[in-house]
């Protein structure tokens, strides 16, 4: 994991990384089950689509656009699901990232960081080859979904999971 | 707002902010209301406590650090809240917040940023002296804590929203 950025002019440590970097990942809710893209970059396997926050750009601009950079899609934001922070979820840096639930129809197209963008039903997720913390991202995500599920039936998922927008 | 680190060594630009800062706040609930600290740097004025995450930390071990270094308390965080991202929040940076609910009891007491830390009951804040978007997110939590209180008479705040420690 990098610890500290260097000068690019004198090659000097200009300092040790004193803070995380936000990013976002979306879960992609489509008729026939959930986006996932095939990295095309270390580390390697499927993940959701996400990436880093620009400065000066809020965590919802920065999922709707690396959601159809990496995917093709234009995708309607339904929540803020958890954000995740501990140290060791991304081997190359301390990332915190913001999960964003999502739908979008039409089929996805890998772009960008992603060699590829496939839909995977529910119960077909490639669990064993999934990168960073995604594979808890998706459990904490069906565990949430059943439990909407089961108890009211036909009740909205942002009944049980925060709003998006803030 | 600062947009640019400068190499020490070199008196160079090493790089625009690329990324926003993440912080912590914290909702902490006392029987007698919300503790709030006075702030002792700009933008003055009452705030949750709460400060930077630091690389390699948690966003809970931030909110507990943060929490004990300004009010003294030892808090037990109960659930993870909203994370605001809107890059005008902090007058100062772009950073994105995640607000933490926690509880705790004792006297707080002011210290490292905050000047003075103080309890207020919820029909006394002093909300026109609100530092940030604190006025926000305690408007955000005061109608998630109502709507919990209302339809389920002893239902637990943890019912509505997240559960910490993700």
């Amino acid at each position: 994991m990098k610890t500290a950025l260097i000068c690019p002019h004198c090659g000097r440590e200009v300092e040790k990384y004193r803070h995380p970097f936000p990013t976002v990942d979306i879960i992609i809710e489509t008729p026939g089950g959930v986006v996932l893209i095939e990295r095309r970059n270390p580390p390697y396997g499927w993940a959701l689509p996400g990436g880093f926050v620009d400065y000066g750009e809020s965590l919802e601009e920065a999922a709707r656009r690396e959601a159809y950079e990496e995917t093709g899609l234009e995708i309607e934001l339904l929540c803020q699901f958890y954000t995740y922070s501990q140290p060791g979820r991304d081997p190359r840096f301390h990332t915190i990232t913001t999960v964003y639930v999502a739908r979008a129809s039409g089929e996805p197209r890998g772009g960008d960081d992603a060699r590829k963008a496939q839909i995977f039903p529910w119960d077909q997720i490639p669990w064993n080859e999934l990168a960073f913390d995604h594979g808890k991202i998706l459990k904490d995500y069906l565990e949430v979904r059943r439990d909407v599920e089961r108890p009211v039936k036909g009740a909205s998922l942002s009944s049980k999971i925060p709003r998006c927008g803030r």
